[in-house]
């Protein structure tokens, strides 16, 4: 394994913190403990948790408007399994990539595969790219992709999924995750009902290539990059989808991919009674799909679809088995710092929700004591779990505290000294 | 037949618009000519649609912090069908009501829908009330009804339900609309997932009661009267809802039931496609559920609905049979006017939805040229129908201008001698 | 000082409570001296912290579609005196009431202010009603009050304000709040310019009939009840009117009036800066103004209203004197328990936000280290700090659990022996 | 004069449609008569309106995801002129164009205003650009630019924009449009006091550098490119910048920078009210600052927008002198047709506000007849003004249709020959 961080350098900050985490540790587990909750339990459940990181998310990302590069900006697909390297050493609640193509296209895909086990990384869902034209394209994604009018431009996206596949295989990932970007910015621009046959049509062709052990992840997006309609704009239209392809397909649950006000837990909920939840890209929103970093505007949202999934987890809700991945923007900060808090603050959701009493919660919600059982969800989220997050990454190897000792190890300076800095106006995710 | 109205006012009336009517009406027919549609056809299409109106409807609506009742205001479902009456002999586009019970119960239906045929009308969709309580009720609906935690209380909204299957075979009905206001105000009030089994059930226990010939119609709300969760939100929750109930089980879309800034056209083209689509609650809105005059605020969404329905019609989209009703709330004018004005404007955005060029529309859409498509729906926006809707109006023993001739006839002040005046305080939609 | 719920209740109950109070405030405490905050400066600060509770708040609220009341709902200002007196003796941080006329109608005020001060009660900003009519009014609210066409009806709404400050001043108020509902259903309906004009002079009138040591309030609201329009819909316009009528008007901040995905918390930072800020109504909102209790959807965003206020406090931000209220309609709750969980979330609320270590978070600004300044504001917000809002309480005579007190007391099914119980469908506020 | 597009072509379309045209004008002729309006007076209206191009506005914009260049992009300000140039000569209303700094930088500005003459066209409000960096910047604007922490990188922003006013003196512009990106993603990230305070400050600087005959317009947005707080968000924060600088300093409407629900048009009434309307820079949107084409996705809203404008002009609001401008992004469509539909579309909004009785609104307000009010605008509305505006183009040397037109001329065409084809991935407005 290779050690980015050096590991005494973490012990020996974990060491100055540890009379005030044990401390702390302690008075919480004696709450606990009065409110009936063990918290080694707690401990050992948040040490089996892992969020995916995307690939492009340790790159600064930006808008239409301008990208504003940092320092040690990786060059690639290899200088980013480092960064997620680092953040998986300092949390170990990241175990796994999420790679882009064209985006980490490599000559030798075991030889990547054996880079990334180097940083205790594996692969996850792999992600195809039909939103962008490529330089060599024969067919522009201007009017769209798996949804264009076009029969040839389908099947040439259809085509790029099925190498998406390919590779995925090689790289040990089960998973495609297919976001279009297809859609519409004028009413009329295209039939409604055409194009969603078409997608359905260029969709099967794509789950027909699916190994038997893999899943589809069907990912809608209410709009952006279109502006009038798009074409999977909701979980309606993503549940119709997957109800048409197949056992293989679900619908993927992206935080800020909905309308203004939707409850997004109930509709978390709805797919997992007709199990069809894929699973998660985590971010936070305020406006849009704003791709900023989870929790930091609405952690109690968050809070509530972990609950749902707690909930669905202990009742054995069928065919439940979600894939966590962090999908977010980084534009004003080191994006390994950001991926680390969000991968903290997700989990730090994921122990808060595990902390609810729910029997005593299905009593009051069987009495109609509103108050009651909506105080059972409020004392789980004011409770402070830091102290059990903690004492799960110091288990593993990892920091107290992620980002002070990130600081400390000055690894982007580090790294900067060999990644070129980009200078000029630029903007976008490329 | 009960002429509510003089048909000799009207067509005085009619006779003295007549020269202006005729030179646009003639114009209109040229300008159609030359883009290749001919204005008889158009007329004759006009002539045959029907939007039903709902019995509440002509009285004075209100919100929750006031009601202001106007003069003549019915004082019960005979009140409500003799204006209804009114509101069909002026337009000839109304020719269905929708009843509601408790709120319009009698002790002969039989003789009810007699009286509703002396005015030219015949019985929609009926609509259940389980988001009240009333007086001799056993259980109350405080906490939910179908979704209630209660069986018992779930029992007796069941009951209601199939009560007005029983009453709607009397009055000719063939479907029944079930709207229900359970949800929660707080996240954790209810388990959102138990909820939702507990209405799926209640449902079916409905649903086992229809008639062969009947259809259920499913309506669903994103929020109000509940205000964290409402069970049956949006179309993926409704459409589960329906595949589970069976083949007679679709959903029904009302224009203010969405999040913001969602593209309702796009929904309804997605209901159209899996055979779902009950018909139409017709409103508009800026806010939420705001239950304004039809095409009041945005007229071009509901051409852009209409554009879609017209597409289905004509390609033959399978299982597409839709029913239409006005549902608003009238605070500030007299019901009768908005209803009259309301459905003229829902007739309006069907005739332009009908003059769309579809073949140059298909062909602009498969060449890409996106402003080529666009300005075809623009094309039949744009164009002032209003001598198309008179005409067929008319031709059928209606008014060229039906809230002139209303108001000339003074029908309110006439039926305000016997119907007496509310004061006070008093708010909602009771 | 009459006794409501039993001293010796709460008194035994808090010494169960105890033991685990001692440790986990010990816990705290030593947590925060290790974060530089002393933790007997933050109890002494809560307990100095009051926020007014509205009469009309502890009756069961409403929708226009229905309004379910509960067991024992206060019959009139009497009993809702005592009813806020209960919530003030439990929680100790809600010292006045905010009475609303002409609901509050009583022919003695100076008898009703002792009476109030019973139960350690004073009395905060009166409310006019000009949105709903009452039996003997001469002039309809249905089109407007203040900003209505007719001039007659607006000089009626200012002679009740004037009055509502005339019974103000005999109960010790210092403040008119003036809400209005004034707006329209259509496009065209009034002049958007011309009912501001009549909004704005006849604001003037009332503005003229203020003590000198008064304050005036205005509210503005999004929609409900106009649905097109709204005359103060938004702060701007507020402050508009703010501005023209003096410096005694300033602008008041309902939580839950704006439109969605507003930043509130910006709103209040603009007002301060002004000096224009006149105060809040609290209360939490998922789609509109959903009047649902404070922190219960959203408790962020009341931290991040709060960190707003401390730092306009702790910087000593001028004409900075805010009113606080709580305003909610408690439809699915027992209001007297709502209300106290949302005195409590408030306060909550505002003890977090005092823990901010205001130096680091402006160094880190100041740095642009955008994470650790974000982080600055997180780590307030996780702390749990319970402990201290319950020693505050205790300290002063209330419950460390004042809803488990008020259980405990049975207070709710006493009262129902003299209070009748209500039935049969209504709906609404009133 | 240069001719751009051949005056014979436009001629000789025109003498083809004139038939259909001149039965059209003549029918719409008599139709108004019959309502009291004069149609050659509307033309001689619609022949004295212009709306300025922003000279980006004929490039090809994109979305943070990707750009999908057309054939034919301008290379730059040269070129630009050019395309402006055929949208004047084509559709006779746009008169102006709006440059941009840097992207219009050139040696010599008075050669600029020359070159515009000769295509007819004159320069409008200059807009500076802080929102990127530029490759030879000292200070990046990552961490924003008039409201930066920094007073360096405020200073060097002021110095831009002092430059852009400079350039536009010697372009004959009177006014400079301040449109910043400035914001947070983080709540914390800056305190939203401390940056207003900045803004405002360096915003006192450019004003001092204002000439006397210059405006400052203040363009406020809600969101985009910062995600959680934007300094200058909504109207209240520009208004109160406009007040703190001066009588030249106004506020900017964007159509689409504005919450959900938003009330527009009664934001330009309150404007108008304070006479601070500044002008419009003119889109349509349906989630967010889309930057579509104007009225294509609520022509409605922007008719009741120039309801507004026309109210105010025909009762002579003070200080109303609105500047107009188009700003959109053309994503799939070619810049030079949209921009000439979106100049049409405001003209006709513009005209239909024209034609409502005004007398017989004001009396239908008066009255409270809300329907009899909200039909006059709607009559309005519905009026086909297509001939009006074509006779208006026609007579100053326009095109009937002017996307035919340039259609037949195959302008894109020709000039594709000279600028060279973009390839492969680029994202954003750069």
């Amino acid at each position: 394994m290779t050690e980015l961080i050096s590991a005494d350098l973490i012990g020996s900050l974990n060491e100055q913190t540890r009379p005030a985490h044990e401390d702390d540790f302690g008075a919480l587990g004696r709450q606990l403990a009065r409110r009936g909750i063990d918290i080694e339990a707690q401990v050992a459940r948040a040490m089996q948790w892992s969020v995916a990181i995307p690939t492009w998310g340790v790159g600064t990302g930006g808008t239409r408007f301008a990208r504003f590069p940092g320092p040690g900006e990786p060059r690639g697909i290899h200088d980013k399994l480092a960064d997620c390297g680092v953040i998986q050493q300092l949390t170990r609640g990241t175990r796994t990539v999420s790679p882009h193509f064209p985006w980490d296209e490599v000559s030798d895909y075991n030889a990547l595969r054996q880079e990334a086990a180097q940083f205790g990384l594996g692969f996850d869902a792999v992600n195809s790219n039909t939103f962008q034209d490529q330089i060599d394209q024969t067919h522009s994604y201007k009017y769209g992709s798996l949804a264009n009018a076009s029969a040839a431009t389908r099947a040439q996206a259809v085509a790029h999924n099925i190498r998406c596949i390919e590779i995925g295989k090689q790289l040990g990932a089960q998973a495609i995750t297919v976001w279009i970007g297809d859609g519409t910015n004028f009413p009329g621009q295209q039939s409604l009902t055409r194009m969603y046959e078409n997608y359905l049509s260029a969709m099967q062709d794509i789950y027909a290539a699916l190994p038997a052990d893999w899943s589809m992840f069907i990912e809608h997006k209410m709009y952006e990059p279109a502006f009038y309609s798009t074409v999977i704009s909701d979980w309606g239209s993503s549940l119709i989808a997957a109800q048409t392809l197949g056992h293989k397909a679900k619908c993927l649950v992206d935080l800020g991919h909905h309308a203004p006000n939707v409850n997004i837990e109930q509709i978390v909920a709805r797919l997992i009674h007709v199990g069809k939840l894929a699973g998660f890209h985590f971010n936070d929103s305020k406006y849009g799909d704003d791709d900023l970093d989870s929790g930091s505007v609405d952690p109690f949202r968050l809070f509530l679809v972990f609950n749902e999934l707690v909930d669905a987890e202990q009742r054995g809700a069928r065919d439940f088995r979600p894939a966590y991945m962090i999908d977010q923007s980084h534009n004003v900060t080191d994006p390994i710092e950001s991926l680390m808090c969000s991968a903290i603050e997700i989990a730090r959701a994921r122990v808060q929700a595990s902390l609810v009493d729910r029997k005593a919660l299905a009593e009051a919600q069987e009495a109609n004591d509103v108050l009651g059982a909506h105080r059972q969800l409020k004392a789980a989220f004011i409770t402070d779990v830091s102290p059990i997050l903690a004492e799960a990454r110091r288990r593993q190897g990892g920091a107290h505290d992620p980002v002070a000792a990130y600081r400390a190890a000055a690894y982007r300076a580090q790294v900067a000294k060999d990644r070129p800095a980009i200078r000029g106006a630029s903007s976008g995710i490329v």
